[in-house]
């Protein structure tokens, strides 16, 4: 196998691929990528076996052949070499061979038939969607996903398309069993998706930074076994968990009819001075909410207290609630508005927080005792 | 006790202040920091023991007396709060009120006669420095004194004045036994320095970011126990390192007249590419030096090898010589002029490394067997 290739475009591709390439793991082929060369480009593919990431990339083919590498050293190689044409090119033993300018190295590799068998996926089943941003959605819900392994049908996001009346709507949840983050967009071509399914969080984080690099029109599809998405020369495939997600239309309040706007920056200045007293473990702020303020409070023993009144724009009954801070700053950080609104139905129950003009995205919190 | 201020001038002291305070320590007070209000001002120190540092801020004093709180809280609070004045007040138990517009924060605090004693110092003894870049000097060499506990006499760095013809010159060097930096600039006024001394490199730290905020003209004193230096409203006080600071010029090579002159930020670029082949543990590359080229090689059981030719203006014997990279590119870091020299003598010796058109800052790098 032989190829020449440009930096440019080279890096660009290795920097969203190694990413997914593991560090350390039992099966050495997953520390490597995968590079064919073919006709007049090379496929370059890294896999965690959850999520398989492929690239194409046009470049002069001197020889058709396979080759595979670690992935980490081969960007971190790519990486360092000037903007000029590099030479990549199979040896003997399954070794490579990269020259650039005067700089000549020798990168030993494996066997490319090591390299797992990558999932397959139907070109036909890809729908077309058009200036959707699948980006914006995964980054406005999957801080909510849950990091505890064992609970790994909240390790993902929720994704279903639901069409009420004439709208056609893709829908993104995520829940850790303490908050839950929702989020629509419209979009007609979602009917696509017969189902709703739980893809692994790791995996759409990927389809974000490449979403985010190469931004337009994109491909999807999902079956029963994986999520599939064509975003410019990549495919990212990821398998989906396999677990039942919580009902989470039960867990989203209706009934708070106590509503609250404030200034999403100054509230989040006031909620971050008030929990810098707070213990380190649980961020626990109790918010009393009065006729046309709403208070802060925050204590530690250790440390001492703090108190702010933050005027606001309310004439229900006096209510005293606990939230963690933690919670409620992750929420108001992804929300772009002046102004949002907090809905509280009583001392006991989950707080909604959403963007004062917008249905979405709507965060639900449950309350703590502090 | 109370004062008010704004927020501005006392955020960017509490900036330099709470980094000597300690996160956790055996003995409370090191992690708080002592505010005095008298006439007219307040006076701030905090203090790991060996660095002191004292700072004083003009403000509105409604009543004298001590405070003595958690540095690091102190710092998380006003950080947080709005551009507005700050009122402070000492409390019953020695507790602290700070409020701040709608915010009120009370925060426990220590008996402002546990905080150490703070170590003395005669104003007479500072002398005044113009235009001196303590802060550079500092930086050019800090970098290369040791980190193990146990060589306490090497986590330092040792400074001197030196009288050479008609030049008076202060002089820094640090070492950690496989290189030295060191570093000379030129000014008179440093004749006060009778003796050489190792100052702790933490303690210098701290003083390279006060001049770094506050550059200007400095005074300064070193006594039998400490270096005392004055900048702007702070004063930092450090005690100095009791051992033996090895004999450096024995160490700086006066023999190597092989030398090749080469562009700093290229070779920097060779070295980098060339070093992602190398165990991570020992960044070893192997120099050969020939007629007109010096080329880079590195091996890697694991992952493979590296080599690259760099065009060099040399014309003596070849010679085959090991480094550690890291050494190497550490040096070069610190150098700013677009050429440098690389100075051996032999297979065996230590090499300099020096900008091309100035004596230093000057580098001695030990040999490795690779």
């Amino acid at each position: 196998m032989e190829f020449q290739i440009v930096k440019k475009d080279f890096i660009k591709c290795l920097t969203l691929l190694q990413s997914i390439a593991e560090r350390r793991s039992s099966i050495p082929a997953l520390s490597n990528i995968l590079i064919e060369s073919y006709k007049d480009q090379i496929r370059l593919t890294t896999t965690d076996l959850e999520t398989t990431i492929i690239s194409s990339l046009a470049c002069n083919i001197q020889q058709e052949g396979k080759i595979c590498v670690s992935a980490r050293k081969l960007y971190e190689i790519i990486r360092e070499l000037p903007e000029e044409e590099i030479n990549i090119q199979g040896m003997e033993n399954h070794w490579a061979k990269i020259t650039c300018k005067n700089a000549i190295f020798n990168l030993s590799g494996l066997d490319p038939m090591e390299f797992p068998t990558l999932p397959s996926y139907s070109e036909q089943d890809l729908v077309g969607i058009k200036s959707f941003d699948i980006g914006e959605m995964i980054e406005k819900v999957v801080f909510a996903a849950s990091t505890e392994e064992s609970r790994y049908n909240l390790n993902g996001i929720f994704f279903e398309a639901i069409s009420s009346g004439d709208k056609n709507v893709a829908r993104m949840v995520a829940t850790d069993g303490h908050r839950l983050a929702l989020i629509d967009r419209e979009s007609p071509e979602f009917l696509c998706i017969k189902k709703g399914a739980i893809i692994p969080k790791r995996g759409l984080n990927e389809v974000k930074k490449v979403v985010g690099e190469y931004p337009g029109e994109l491909k999807l599809s999902l079956s029963e076994n994986s999520f599939v998405i064509e975003v410019s020369s990549f495919v990212i495939i990821i398998r989906l968990i396999d677990g039942e997600f919580p009902d989470y239309k039960q867990v989203v309040p209706t009934e708070n009819d106590k509503r609250i706007k404030l200034n999403t920056k100054e509230f989040i200045s006031c909620l971050r001075r008030i929990s810098t007293i707070s213990s380190d473990r649980v961020e626990g702020i109790k918010f009393t909410i009065r006729k046309g303020a709403i208070e802060l409070y925050s204590a530690s023993q250790d440390i001492g207290n703090a108190r702010e009144e933050f005027p606001a724009l309310y004439d229900g009954i006096e209510m005293n609630i606990g939230f963690n801070a933690r919670y409620i700053l992750d929420a108001l950080n992804e929300i772009d508005e002046n102004e949002f609104f907090i809905e509280l139905k009583d001392e006991a129950s989950a707080a909604i927080i959403r963007p004062a003009s917008e249905q979405n995205p709507l965060y639900v919190i449950m309350p703590m005792r502090v």
